[in-house]
């Protein structure tokens, strides 16, 4: 007769597993809970103090910590000299073990106090499930619940083969991985530790992705185990299934419009960079003027928003085509309009001001840049100037550097009113980011114009460049050693010029 | 008088810690191999089956799994139903667990076979730690020989309070989280898992950084545990302190480097993009070109190369403002002229053919987007048009594939005879990106150039700006569905055009 440890916290589908196991002629050894659900629905367990002749002692924080459990679990069956140690000291070979690890999670999640979350550390049953799966040759060990009918086929069948216990000794130890990892990094946060010695990521896979950045890529979608909001929560509600692309540019046009707080925004990003951004006074507006910001740039984009979308606005979004609308809300008028469009993907944004996520992490093959993420917007609005900044032109300087900010750098914006008019980045010099954000839009008007620069002029040239296509206003943050050419040449232009004092290189 | 157990696989400290537990009225329990070296050395231990009355069995797999050893362990202190539970039991109080976990990862390095790996699993030591961890109010829990001094020192000093402790357990926990993480990644492979459910990637703390992307970004950098030969392992042999943007530009420029595997190749990179790339008969030949292409961006940029650094070369580097020179070898006398300049970061390059790193990873606020690394290159040659691509026409394609594929989308370079002409990145828009690289380099002469385009055309429009321009021959993956408008005008331009196949985004 073979022996199976069940011990859950997850009691679904634990019944029928204990049941199936039984009628392939197994005896149950069960624990407290466990125990209890398996014997009210008829499965007879033997009790694990039966078992270990100890009682389960100081509120169950020792119940399977003995060798008789552990004995009956690592010992190798191919090995004379193991066989002939279990049977000297009465201890039974258990050949299946099923625990699972589910309390730590859901107390974290319901954000208990530090002492129900030390409480709700597990110690037997990671240990359990690690001497099963250390010695996976001879023992299977069962951590997942979807996997329950799986493994009774598999033994009805004559199919634990070493690869299937192999597989679920892998997946075992994923598990009390993750949970450890989930554990390390509530006590990181205990701590108020922000750059851990050790930091440990327990990503979940999510979704496969059909291929990557590119199509000889294969990906997968996955998330932060910890990470409880993100800002990248949403609801599919309609269209084509999600890209590799979709996401990451998604998430560019989502913080941009985060930024914005309760100032209505449309931003429509391509590439990763934004084409076309707008504050309006109600979304319709926003999303006319974001538009026509750049209406070519626009078409298989992306446009992120932070209001609940109308039926005005869907008509005039469903006359093009973009790759994805994502929004708080829609009326129900407007998704029917969006709804026409058969492939769009039309997303609903559960968690614009989450902030819950600390870490922006850039992994280089192996090599891993773990920052803060730059949440820090403009530390001083110094005029630098003799001429001074009109209360509009301030409050273009600062679109501007909310947009500017998401652009690759060297990253040029040049706005108005509200309205991006050029957008130049991903240039390797300054004032190429410049000229290229007035070339690329040569029917544009910039009189009267205020420019965004990510970060310090080098030179005066950009100054020089601006001034001509008609800039009325400039704000950089400062910090070269030649700020003082550029005021100059600001001063000789009678262009306000203010430094901000945070730069937004993002590459 | 309070009980220590000891028990570790990294000897190193262990005989003076022990002494000194001993001299602060510690009594010490001990196993095994640490035992012995406790012995030799004049420090008396009670032996773990003493405690547990229990013989160490099964080769050592069963030696601590006992209520003995987690009864005195996880009780409360201050609980009395716990205390009175431990007395009848006759368990005592286990004050102090010294335990450490290196052997797995040992093994991992040495490349050992399936069957020692598994055996270097440890069970009872992580046991141990988390039952000491769990009970942290009552338990000092030492895992790292680096905390031994710390922690003597505390004792005496009865300074042992709750936040010392707590840091201990979190410690603790995070010292099992990346045990389990390598093994998950270890049995991950083993299986051949691309993409497994779950992915734990233990992050070790390198290096702390002034400052990330910007100065108002905290930053460390860390390593993937798991990865043992990486493209960006390096020696620093000279200069100031790298920085986060540093390192991330390193990558590209080194990846970049890495694609052309004999060839003798300089690849100059600023803000993530390259500026200057070019193939030699030498080092100092693929330098020259390589500066001369982009005299200007070159400024403050990175430089990597494939070859060894000679003097010659060295001469011309320093002549420049460079932040970075990274090279698999240096000359002596080219050391020497290089490290005059005292802040220039001079970087051995130990691995650059390292493929360990398998993913390319993501991470947007807790949402990862997981993918392999892009390795391909170019699917198929394929001829589109009428007029036929020279053999040195087709060579460049080749040589402008490998750097656009370097370049943020939408990315366009053109090149001749091994050579950057002009690099245009970062667009939202084709043609963009072709006419900024032209106006970016007023004085280059097109006539003969090859262009390179990280993705297909949407319009024949890039075909006329490049014709008008002087380019020679376009390469490109294709796959658009107005491919024929694009191929139409090449033949009516005579223009040669290869299709490649392979997309090279990168955002």
């Amino acid at each position: 007769m073979k022996r199976a440890l069940i011990s859950v916290t997850n009691k679904d589908g634990v019944v029928d597993f204990a049941s199936g196991l039984v009628k392939l002629g197994f005896e149950i050894v069960s624990t407290g809970g466990t125990m209890k659900v398996l014997e009210d629905n008829g499965v007879h367990c033997i009790a694990i103090d039966d078992v270990t002749g100890f009682p389960e002692m100081l509120d169950g924080r020792v119940k399977t910590l003995h060798p008789k459990v552990h004995g009956g679990l690592l010992f190798k069956r191919d090995n004379p000299e193991h066989v002939k140690t279990v049977q000297e000291h009465h201890i039974q070979p258990i050949d299946l073990v099923c625990v699972n690890l589910y309390e730590f999670e859901k107390a974290l999640r319901a954000g208990k106090p530090m002492e129900d979350m030390i409480e709700n550390i597990d110690i037997g049953g990671p240990s359990m499930i690690r001497s099963a799966a250390k010695n996976f040759k001879d023992v299977l060990i069962v951590t997942d619940p979807s996997d329950y009918a799986k493994v009774l086929e598999a033994i009805e069948n004559n199919q634990t083969d070493y690869d299937f216990r192999l597989r679920l000794a892998y997946k075992a130890f994923s598990t009390t991985g993750a949970y450890d990892a989930m554990i390390s990094r509530y006590f990181a946060d205990v701590c108020h530790d922000e750059f851990p010695d050790t930091l440990n990521i327990s990503l979940k896979k999510v979704e496969h992705l059909r291929y990557g950045e590119n199509s000889q890529q294969a990906a997968n979608k996955y998330e932060d185990s910890y990470v409880q909001k993100s800002l990248l929560d949403y609801e599919q509600l309609h269209g084509k299934e999600i890209s590799f692309n979709n996401v990451n540019d998604l998430y560019g046009a989502v913080a941009l419009v985060r930024e914005f707080g309760d100032q209505i925004v449309t931003a429509a990003i391509k590439h990763s960079t934004p084409c076309g951004v707008a504050i309006g006074e109600t979304g319709y507006d926003s999303y006319m003027k974001a538009y026509e910001a750049d209406p070519q740039s626009i078409f298989g984009g992306i446009v992120a928003v932070n209001y609940k979308i109308d039926k005005q606005t869907a008509e005039q979004m469903h006359k093009i085509f973009l790759e994805i609308v994502a929004a708080p809300d829609f009326d129900a008028d407007a998704l029917e309009i969006l709804k026409k469009k058969k492939n769009l993907r039309i997303l609903k944004l559960k968690n614009l001001d989450a902030r819950d996520a600390k870490y922006d992490i850039k992994y280089l093959e192996g090599k891993v840049l773990v920052q803060e993420l730059n949440t820090k917007m403009i530390d001083e609005m110094k005029v630098v100037t003799e001429a001074k900044p009109t209360p509009e032109q301030l409050t273009d300087m600062e679109f501007g550097m909310k947009v500017v900010k998401y652009v690759k750098s060297n990253a040029i914006c040049i706005v108005k009113n509200g309205v991006t008019l050029a957008i130049g980045g991903g240039q390797t010099s300054r004032v190429w980011a410049l000229e290229n954000a007035i070339r690329n839009n040569p029917d544009k008007n910039f009189e009267g114009s205020v420019l965004a620069s990510d970060a310090f002029f080098p030179f005066n040239d950009c100054v020089e460049v601006a001034a001509k296509a008609g800039v009325g206003a400039i704000i950089q943050p400062g910090g070269s050693i030649r700020d003082q050419d550029s005021i100059d040449l600001c001063n000789e232009k009678n262009i306000p010029m203010v430094f901000s004092g945070y730069r937004h290189f993002r590459h």
